[in-house]
């Protein structure tokens, strides 16, 4: 593929997602390298900004929008999708974990698992991705080789690891990525414990040393269910807040997935702090979580982005899903019409998962001098007519299928609903190959 | 399109959504005209049974599964869509009815987005709606047009209608209604009166006895909102349930559109009548309207269908989100993984609306004998794999965008994601430019 230095797109609706949430209803955009250098209408483009460009794209039909920044998903469990069903989360996880430990020994499935969701991922416009998962080094090769932005970073777990090693190579495996990856301005690196009930302080604080010393995020997730509130409060006499809080783990370079379970304080301690909230609310719901009090965190001012959790909670990563989700569910369970400004959930799954990877400046938003991480959005189609607010269209109307085109950085990953970066049906023919001993693992295992 | 008189479908995984649950892993049928014949493993398909066929479906990488009964839509609000947003049920619907009386009087723009409805619908692997709009003459012919199994029937409504029609006029349409499609075995004919507090006793008395004498059934809104309760209790001193039931509305002819605020006598209620309820998830969340104990529901036998009411509570109709809502939804809210059996939702998808139209001999599942309503569903993309079981895939992974082929009564009217009865281009085109009408009635209005 012939790299385009110069890209002019032209007659699209912008719906660009930056912090005034400004939408341009014939828009141009001028991209060159991998940055976008002119936004604006297209009767406005000057000749000069469009002169040279080695391609135009004709956006008639079509919405222009940032890539989605999925801030938490464990793509390799694409493997297992759909293995284990109707279990709370406790139970769930054994199973999962039983399955897990039995295959993912080998660095090469878990690498086959991350990239089928990864290309689900961009199929479906998603362009960044926060990702835990075993062999975090193996999901970078993947996105580099599928062409996905990737923040990871290693595992700290305190029982042995579903990659057959234990808590004392935790460490070694985070400081291998920051050294390999750590310096690469298009990838994130961080460190991820898994949570408070699987990793004990020591692991934490070595993982929030490690991620403070590298310049990297710190992640993990927290109060997801009761039972985990419960055994937290038992084993430390404090909620899950409390007691990443009394770790110093508060902070603008901390991303906590869920937090389903938290009370007022604790709310206004993570919007005090700069920590950022991911919602999940698929795998929240699916899993039998709760239902996070997003509109609650919202009116604190806590920094809330949007993931769609791994698709065996799913069982899929559907990140327009998760955006119609976070902007009806809060309405109907409070039944308050207005609990949900559309606006605020636009910006949970693109700009505001840029600022929690400290990236707001060259990331999430259709804004020159940041980074062309775009998608285009066919809107064409019986269900995207009429279209009196774009913002609207994208959070109650527009789905995965409408996604036509991707862009990461500039290069072209996804062109009419294809793929080009890799194969997707060698990528579904090897996880079939796999699922006979997937199954087995499920039924001889542990 | 020349008409296929026989039809063999053969490698496709086959979810027939019987009684069951039965899947065939490598599954063939045989479609004679309109009905389906026989259906079983690829490989004990008889020689003579497959002999003679005008057209082979080789149907690798796809879902052979009856295509879904939407039981709750106002098709033609596909023309209000997203024009107003973030208000609760009653304030919404009053600036709903302003925009549809400017412009609804006219039955051609009626049938326009009435049309542009039943595209989606098709489009998205929805073989039968029940419909409930102005001018419903428009919504037959549109229907016979473009190939979708309508079940619909006039309003009853006390104020002047939006259609520019008082209530004097509705028994009138309604028996033209039974008049010219009554006899006809391809569509449903019912009475529609609005709602208990838009309709007095005498508009549903009238309604209730002319769908009775008729053969059609009866449906109506009720239970959606606390505002309604409250609005029949002071009226009539009852709450909707115990008002329909003192009529004598309750019957198995019977179908109730959402049904959220309900005690668990009036489920009983409702399940010892053999009343149907469409649960309609998205609209309840959008429109703030509440949760439906559909969990209860199901335990004390009440016949539950699905639906996504109209496009301008959704703002889409997509019975893959309503189904995999049904699913999650009340999990998350009770907070209990195993709310809801995944079986018991495509039933509410498929079969239980066949169920609810007096139907289910002959539609809702793919059984010979029955109408051969079907619909392929792609599963070659990253999400569909792996398949442990295609029951869970159908609810927690599929969706709109992996309807590949759309069948009614045999014929095809959807092939490789085109709609083939009807240009979708110039539907939309249609409804763009009515636009600025639209949006001008909600300003200058009355």
């Amino acid at each position: 593929m012939a790299e385009t230095r110069k890209l002019v797109v032209r007659n699209a609706v912008i719906v660009t997602c930056d912090r005034e949430e400004t939408v341009i209803d014939d828009g141009a955009m001028v991209v060159e390298g991998r940055d976008i250098v002119w936004v604006g209408a297209s009767a406005d483009l000057p000749d000069d900004m469009a002169a040279g460009a080695d391609r135009e794209i004709d956006a008639t039909g079509r919405i222009l929008m940032p890539g989605l920044i999925n801030m938490h998903a464990h793509c390799g469990d694409s493997l297992f999708r759909g293995l284990v069903e109707d279990l709370p989360l406790e139970e769930w996880l054994q199973t999962v974990w039983k399955a897990e430990a039995a295959i993912l020994g080998n660095p090469d499935d878990c690498r086959l698992g991350t990239a089928l969701g990864f290309a689900e991922l961009l199929l479906g416009g998603v362009t960044t991705v926060m990702d835990m998962f075993w062999h975090a080094d193996q999901s970078f090769a993947a996105a580099q080789e599928i062409g996905i932005r990737l923040a990871s970073g290693a595992i700290f777990f305190d029982p042995p690891g579903m990659d057959g090693f234990g808590p004392e190579h935790r460490r070694e495996q985070a400081e291998a990525l920051f050294d390999r990856h750590g310096d690469d301005d298009e990838m994130f690196v961080g460190t991820m414990p898994h949570g408070t009930y699987t990793v004990a302080p020591k692991g934490i604080h070595e993982a929030l040393d490690l991620a403070r010393e590298r310049g990297g995020f710190f992640c993990t997730h927290a109060a997801e269910t009761r039972a985990e509130q419960e055994t937290i409060r038992k084993q430390y006499a404090s909620s899950v807040i409390g007691h990443l809080s009394a770790m110093g783990a508060l902070s603008p370079r901390t991303v906590l997935a869920h937090c389903v379970h938290v009370d007022c304080d604790e709310m206004e301690l993570l919007a005090r702090t700069g920590t950022h909230v991911v919602h999940n609310p698929m795998s929240n719901l699916k899993l039998a979580s709760g239902i996070a009090p997003v509109p609650e965190m919202l009116m604190r001012g806590v920094s809330l982005c949007l993931g769609t959790d791994g698709p065996i909670s799913g069982n899929d990563m559907d990140m327009w899903l998760a955006m119609r989700l976070a902007a009806t569910l809060h309405k109907g369970v409070r039944e308050d019409a207005t609990a949900m400004p559309v606006g605020e959930v636009l910006q949970m799954a693109t700009i505001n998962g840029a600022r929690a990877l400290a990236a707001e400046s060259w990331l999430g938003s259709i804004t020159p001098g940041k980074r062309a991480d775009f998608i285009l959005l066919d809107i064409t189609g019986p269900h995207a007519a009429p279209i009196f607010d774009p913002i609207n269209h994208v959070v109650f109307a527009a789905g995965r299928g409408d996604v036509r085109d991707v862009f990461v950085s500039g290069r072209q990953v996804v062109r009419d609903r294809q793929l080009l970066t890799m194969d997707v049906d060698e990528l579904v023919a090897g996880v079939r190959a796999l699922q006979p001993r997937i199954r087995a693992a499920l039924e001889d295992g542990a």
